[in-house]
């Protein structure tokens, strides 16, 4: 694999030698491994994300990269200059593997097109994070050491979520079954079954995976959100005995999640922030062998 | 030591270990020294301070951290997450130790109990500095060979300072004896002598610490306040031969102090500054034995 | 050469050292040299220019410096504090070598007077650009085997552009006869030969090297300017079988160069950026060499 600009690319195989290595990297400490020692990663972020470029930051000094940092965002832009010169330049500087996040739909596989760098896709507008994906079949994994027959109801806003368009690529494929829930004008055609409330959801998944409402992408929640969508304790106290709650984050507490349920016993959300330095660890490393 | 959120946790005994080493490390140009390697320390800035986050992360990666840093002020925090959950997110990703920035007193002791993790207070609104402090006596001990027996004024804005309870601590407790002077509004409850005006102050004074107007916190110069509370070359014409000048920046001249006299032999501002890397490593390398 | 301030400073002697040392980085594909093992580098850039930072900041780490870096542009200054006490506040936090950006002509000059410490010019107002004029050197002698003998065009913004500058000290230095040309308010006095139109310079130059527009210096372009003064592909079509095209970048598409002639086969645009991290190790090189 020499970029990764899509959950698709991935078959089951390659999805699980992935997660094994993430988990391999993750029980170990993030341990060193100099897979891409003597190669420069650059994080490209025209979108501003803190900690997702410092998550393949982390990763890419884990495994012996020199790492240079480009914010392209608003004002640090250069006036004037078209977004293809200013990833035409940085890849000219000597970054072999270029990290990017773009508010367009496609701009890493152009970005693979235009410099033929390897290319891993950071989130792209509505359409995909596969990182995010696989850091959250890692989290599975280690929580229930499968992620195979798990039911996992998507809940939200899935419309603007490329979250939920890598999950429902990556875990069908290892073979979770997806329900998805939420208000209606937030619900995409998909091949999954739907739900038409939470209270229906919580009793049957393994796992709920609420969406972050993306207010940043025009998305406002209704009045009474939080009571027709979101979960609380209550809700919670209805989920299976092993059942857990996840969510990608930033989250917007009191909206998707109660405190008490974000902070309970039944939350991964730690555990998926946790998971992302060791399974970008994974990601690069695939790259590293194929550069 | 597992963290260091003020200076009040350091005995006579930690004091005088932590200077020495400190002297260890800037004796010997800073050499590189292994007690971090492996861990991760990542800078957490809710106030923005280029110059105390760069002394943080050049004395971590002497120590041979990996350093993340992370802006958190103004527009660079995440709309609508909790203080609580953006340090979560960043423990979560693997730190190890935190070093902390706040304009909210006590918030390094929060981080601390929501974490778990090892944490440096590097300033918290009007509370502490505590590495400020330990490097001013860093920079005492390597000019006079003592603190033990010395007379410090501190002089100015005492009441809006976090530097000056920092060092009302650490300083006694070394044996120093402390004379504070400013605004009557500017002065704070205290066990210390005050004295009445500065030209009072700088003859009997060893040490004539200047504090910062801290305009950023609300404090505004009173008209004549430099004829009446600066240090201009008249006064340090009269202080004792040997007697010094501190400040711990960024000065405003003019107002605290003079060009001449900031810029003249009395003063020990720039050592100030250079001192802060060895004394961070110093604090830094008691926090690595203890992880 | 413990600092670089002027492209003037340097011989013939220099520049083809330098520039033979750039080659060797760059035929090694940047290959890690511990020349500055041990040393600190800071960046103080009072000019924001994220590109030329992470070129001087790549360079650096690849000769095994530490690099902090200081962006003290606009808002990130600190308020009240005058410049030569920031500047002297970051040398004395440790840093050997410096890499200044400021928009005033001669402040590198002033730095490495304040702080006796190594001083590398990123450029200073409309004055000099030292590093971007070796590294043209430097693409030119990987294109043509030599400098000696080539008609260099520079053309457009000449009065505004330190690159220019830098240029027209360092490539007769080499041997290359210049000729100038561009609107009339943009030519400085010079002993060089002027050319009154475009069409005139593309038929008889080796090297077209187009100058940015300098917008953010006050420089407007006439309605027409890229008619007049503008390499297009008409134009690029009268150039000689051999001739190239330069730019230093950012580039204002189809305002001094088309589309077109700018991704086409005789532009070293990319070129140039590429050699701007060897060339700057060799530049750090010399000085780590001096320190």
């Amino acid at each position: 694999m020499k970029s990764l600009v899509s959950a698709a690319q991935l078959g089951r195989a390659d999805l699980e030698r992935i997660i094994e290595r993430a988990i391999g990297f993750a029980d170990s400490g993030h341990s060193w491994d100099p897979t891409l020692r003597g190669w420069t990663l650059a994080t490209l972020f025209f979108e501003p994300s803190t900690r997702t470029r410092l998550s393949f930051e982390l990763a890419a000094r884990r495994l012996g990269a020199d790492v240079v940092s480009f914010d392209l965002s608003g004002s640090a832009a250069v006036k004037g200059e078209s977004e293809r010169d200013t990833v035409l330049t940085v890849a000219a500087m000597g970054a072999q593997v270029l990290v990017v996040r773009h508010a367009i739909d496609g701009f890493p596989t152009k970005v693979a097109e235009w410099t033929h760098r390897a290319v891993v896709n950071a989130g792209d507008g509505q359409n995909e994070h596969p990182t995010q994906a696989l850091l959250d079949a890692v989290t599975l994994q280690r929580r229930f050491g499968r992620v195979e027959g798990l039911t996992v109801a998507i809940v939200g806003d899935i419309a603007h979520s490329r979250v939920a368009n890598s999950l429902m690529t990556v875990l069908p494929a290892l073979g979770a079954n997806l329900v998805l829930a939420g208000p209606s004008e937030w619900l995409p055609d998909s091949p999954f079954p739907l739900a038409g409330t939470l209270d229906e959801v919580v009793v049957a998944a393994d796992v709920v995976y609420l969406l972050r409402v993306q207010r940043e992408r025009g998305a406002e929640p209704a009045e009474g959100y939080h009571a027709e969508w979101g979960l609380d304790a209550r809700r919670a106290a209805a989920m299976r005995p092993e059942a857990v709650v996840m969510h990608p984050g930033p989250i917007n507490r009191g909206v998707e999640v109660s405190d008490e349920v974000a902070d309970g016993p039944r939350s991964l959300i730690l555990q998926q922030v946790a998971n992302g330095v060791p399974t970008r660890m994974s990601v690069l490393a695939e790259i590293g062998e194929a550069l």
